[in-house]
């Protein structure tokens, strides 16, 4: 997983049913000093993470479990809201 | 998921079978500012996207579940059209 | 998916048990205007494509699935052979 | 699956439910020679790993089936800690 | 999948359960020219390939079906012993 931070909301009324009623937010990845690495993506989120806020989220297959029903397509979801991050080995 | 563009489509008519009937488009990923980001992909469309539209687009595993056959071997698909972007953080 | 080019062969005696019989060919990655984009990879082709053919392939999980037993391990396949590219918007 | 050193944890309240009661550690990619290659990543451990400890580790689906609950969404995981690495052949 | 020399292996004793018992080797990714392209991974080898070797494999979910136990996690595993590469059309 990776750090990224919440910076907007994406609106879509056209969509894939399992998408209906999901709010898609768009997230900025980071590296693990927190600044941006790469472009923002468009991830799904399940735990009403606010703007601004620092989260990790997956990218791969995975991510649609995070939404209850089963064969939910999705490959980009939040799975958590980061308090802290302790760096105690340098690399 | 990524931003991307419809830009064309794909004919093909020797394919595998679980293909059969579906709609190939050409997609041009974008980065969240919606300029180009890489090339262009093969996608399946089940949502009858226009050439032209800005969509969010899966490039996993997860894709082939859009279509409506469980099994189905798809690793791009689009899962909605864009309505609209807001931006409210800076990276 | 991406374009490719079948541009080879591998010969392989030794293998896993569930790629016995396989056909397996060496593709090179285009971009959507046909130039090589990265490295060839080696793919199962279950459509009697031949040398020198444009195809669309897939490089996930799901390229398993073209091959028809259900837990077969694959992570590249073509999957149809390319009729004509129509772009019709700018990117 | 990649080399990697236990650099830190990650303190997590507000998450995906099926992350419940797991460590999250934070992971510095290494090549085979042990330098660091990419950014750091958020991965499950399951191994009572310590920090600073060099381990093999997945960014894939496959992760989330180290933790015992199937449906469990995770793309990286530690896989094992490394006792030695015979390097027997140049590159 | 792509091409790789088998250049070491991996000792580990402390691992998650599924891998207990699997040889873990270290495998060099080659181009279609087998040059060396990128980093070296860490790989389960079911065909008891020698150093030296030239294979391809798989860094995709699907490696973890190479292994006889159908919920195994691993994310790159060899898939045959190169017998012969022939490239009889250019890029």
């Amino acid at each position: 997983m990776k750090f990224g931070k919440i910076i907007g909301r994406v609106v879509s009324t056209q969509k894939v049913k399992s998408f209906e009623g999901l709010k898609l937010i768009l997230v900025q990845p980071l590296n693990e000093k927190l600044n941006p690495a790469g472009d923002a993506l468009v991830a799904v989120d399940t735990l009403q993470s606010d703007i601004g806020q620092i989260v990790y989220f997956e990218t791969s297959k995975e991510a649609g479990r995070v939404i209850e029903k089963e064969m939910n397509p999705c490959d980009a979801a939040v799975m958590g809201i980061v308090d802290d991050i302790n760096i105690t080995e340098s690399k």
